[in-house]
C-alpha cells in the first residue's frame, strides 16, 4: 500500500517552487495515481498564468539544442521556465531522454528551471489526458513559460498543438524537410516556424518554400506565422524566437484566441478523463464482462446488447 | 434522411449468400449505422461457424498474392471463402485496395467468394469495434473460411491476432525480415508462419532463424507453430498452408482454445462498443461540455470534477 500523501502540503510546496514537490506531483500524474482528482482540485485555483509553448519537428532538426537555447534566453529575461518532454511510446520515463538531459545540463543547477520527462503510454487518458495535468503542476509552480516537446514522431507531433498555447515548428535546411512537414500535417499547426542550422546550405530555399506554403494555409486570423532562422548551437536567432513567442502570446490574449484554445484544451481533457473513468469502471467488472462475452461467443447474445448491459451494470 | 432498412430481409438474403446483401450489411458496419444494434441482434444466432484466419506481414512479402492463392486452394476443396481487407488508416474504402482487387480478379465471378475492403478509421470503436461486426456478417453468410488482412503496418498488424481464430504471419527471405518480425511483435502472435518467395536466396536461413525464434517463445500450449515455404505466384506450398490452417482449427477445437479466443474477442468487442457508446453520448452533450471546459480553463473547476459531472449528466 502507498503511504497517504499530504496533497495540500505538496501543492503548497510546489507553489513555492520546490523542485522535489513539483517532481513528486508529476510522478503522481505519470502513475495515474488515485490521488489525482484531489491533486487536480488543489491545483485548479493556481493555474492559468503560464504560457505553454509546444515544440515540434523531425528528428535531427536540433530540437533539444533549440530548447536549451530558448531556456537560456528566457532566463536572461528573468523568467521562470519549465521543460516537459513527453514520451508517448514508452511506459518508462528518464532513460530515453538521457541525451536531452545531458544537453540540458547547463540549466541543472538553476532553481528557476524545471526539466522533466514523462511517459504517457499506459496512462488511461493517453497524451491528451496526462499532459495537461502535468502542465497544470508546472503552471501552479509559478513557471512563466513551459516548453513542451514530445519524443518521437507521428501523431504525437500533431497532438502537441492541442495542448499548447503557441506551437513552434522546427525545420532544418535541405532534406526535403518542407515537403515532409506538409505531409506530416505539422505545417498546419505552426504558429511560429524556426529554421535551425541556418548556417547550412539551403536555408534561404527552405525559407522561400515555407513562406509559399504558409501563404496557402487556411485562414489563421490576424496572425501570420513568422519564420525565424537560428543556429541553436551558437544561440544565434534565439532571442528573436523568444520575441516572436511573446508577440504571439500578446496576439492570443488580445484576440481572445487564448481563451478559445484553452477552453478547447480543457474540453478534450475532460472528455479524455471521462472516457478513462468509464474504461476503469469497465475493468472493475471483469467477471460480468466475461459472462457477457461467453454469451456473445455462443451466439445467444449480440455484442451491442451486451455492451448496453455492461454499461447499465457498471 | 436515410430510407428505412428492412434488416430482417437483408440478413435473410445475406444468409442465402446474396453478395449485394452482404456488401450492404458491411457498409452499415463501416458507416457506423444507427441500425447496427438491430443488425447485430439479427445476425447473432447465425454466427460461430466460420473459421477466421488473419494474415499479417510486412509490405513486400506477397500478402495479396498469398491470399489469392489460398482462396484458390480453399475453393478447390469446395469451401465458401471471404476476404476482408481492413484499412485502419483510411476513412475511405476501395481506392487504396485497388491493387489488391486487381490481383484478386480471378475470383471476381465466383459466387462463393466474397471480397470486401473496409475502412475502420473514424469508426468509433476502431478496428476492434468494426472488424468483428463485419466478420459476423460474413460468418452468417455461410462462409467456411474468412481471410482477414490489414492494409499498412504497425499496431494494426498485431491487432489482427485479436480478431482471428488463427493468425498467419508471412515473411520473405532476406532483408532481415526475421529480426524485423521480432521487433514488430508479430513473432509472438503467429500460429502458422509462411515464408513466401521461397525460390529466392536465403529461404533456408530465414527458416532456420525463425525456427530458433519460435523455440524461444513463451509457452503456446500443445501447438508448435509450423513453418511453410511457398511461392504464391506459382501456387507452390499453398495446399500445405491450407492443411496447416485446418490442423490448427482442429487443435483449437479439441483443446478448448477456440472458445477461449472467441470469448476474449467478444470481451474486447463489448468493451470497445461500450466505450464508443459513451463517447457518442458525450458528443451529444457538446454544449454542456463546453460550459464545463470554460470553467476548467478559468481555474474555477478542476478537470476531474468536470469529467465526473459530464458523466453524471450524459
Amino acid at each position: 500500500m502507498a503511504r497517504a500523501i499530504d496533497i495540500p502540503d505538496l501543492v503548497a510546496r510546489a507553489q513555492q517552487g520546490q523542485a522535489a514537490a513539483v517532481a513528486r506531483l508529476i510522478s503522481l500524474v505519470e502513475d495515474d495515481s488515485p490521488a489525482l482528482p484531489e491533486v487536480s482540485a488543489a491545483l485548479a485555483p493556481h493555474t492559468g498564468r503560464a504560457h505553454i509553448v509546444g515544440l515540434t519537428g523531425s528528428p535531427g532538426v536540433g530540437k533539444s539544442t533549440s530548447t536549451s537555447a530558448l531556456v537560456s534566453s528566457l532566463r536572461q529575461q528573468g523568467k521562470r521556465v519549465a521543460v516537459l518532454a513527453i514520451d508517448p511510446s514508452s511506459p518508462f520515463s528518464g532513460g530515453a531522454l538521457l541525451g536531452d538531459r545531458i544537453r540540458m545540463s547547463e540549466h541543472d543547477t538553476d532553481p528557476d528551471v524545471f526539466i522533466r520527462s514523462m511517459a504517457s503510454r499506459g496512462h488511461l487518458g493517453g497524451l491528451a489526458g496526462a499532459a495537461p495535468q502535468a502542465l497544470r503542476v508546472l503552471d501552479a509552480a509559478g513557471c512563466d513559460v513551459i516548453l513542451v516537446e514530445t519524443v518521437g514522431v507521428g501523431q504525437s507531433e500533431v497532438e502537441i498543438a492541442g495542448i499548447a498555447d503557441t506551437t513552434l515548428v522546427l525545420l532544418a535546411p535541405g532534406m526535403g524537410d518542407g515537403i515532409q512537414a506538409a505531409k506530416a500535417g505539422i505545417l498546419e499547426i505552426g504558429d511560429i516556424f524556426v529554421i535551425n542550422k541556418a548556417d547550412r546550405d539551403g536555408a534561404a530555399t527552405t525559407r522561400r518554400e515555407l513562406r509559399t506554403m504558409i501563404g496557402m494555409r487556411a485562414d489563421t486570423g490576424d496572425w501570420t506565422a513568422p519564420i525565424v532562422l537560428t543556429v541553436a548551437t551558437k544561440g544565434e536567432g534565439t532571442d528573436e524566437v523568444v520575441d516572436e513567442i511573446q508577440n504571439h502570446f500578446a496576439y492570443l490574449t488580445e484576440s481572445g484566441e487564448l481563451t478559445r484554445r484553452r477552453v478547447g484544451r480543457a474540453r478534450r481533457e475532460i472528455e479524455a478523463l471521462a472516457l478513462a473513468s468509464v474504461q476503469r469502471r469497465l475493468g472493475e467488472h471483469a467477471a460480468g464482462t466475461e459472462q457477457l462475452a461467453a454469451e456473445v461467443a455462443a451466439g445467444s447474445l449480440d455484442p451491442f446488447a451486451a455492451a448496453s448491459r455492461l454499461l447499465d451494470h457498471s
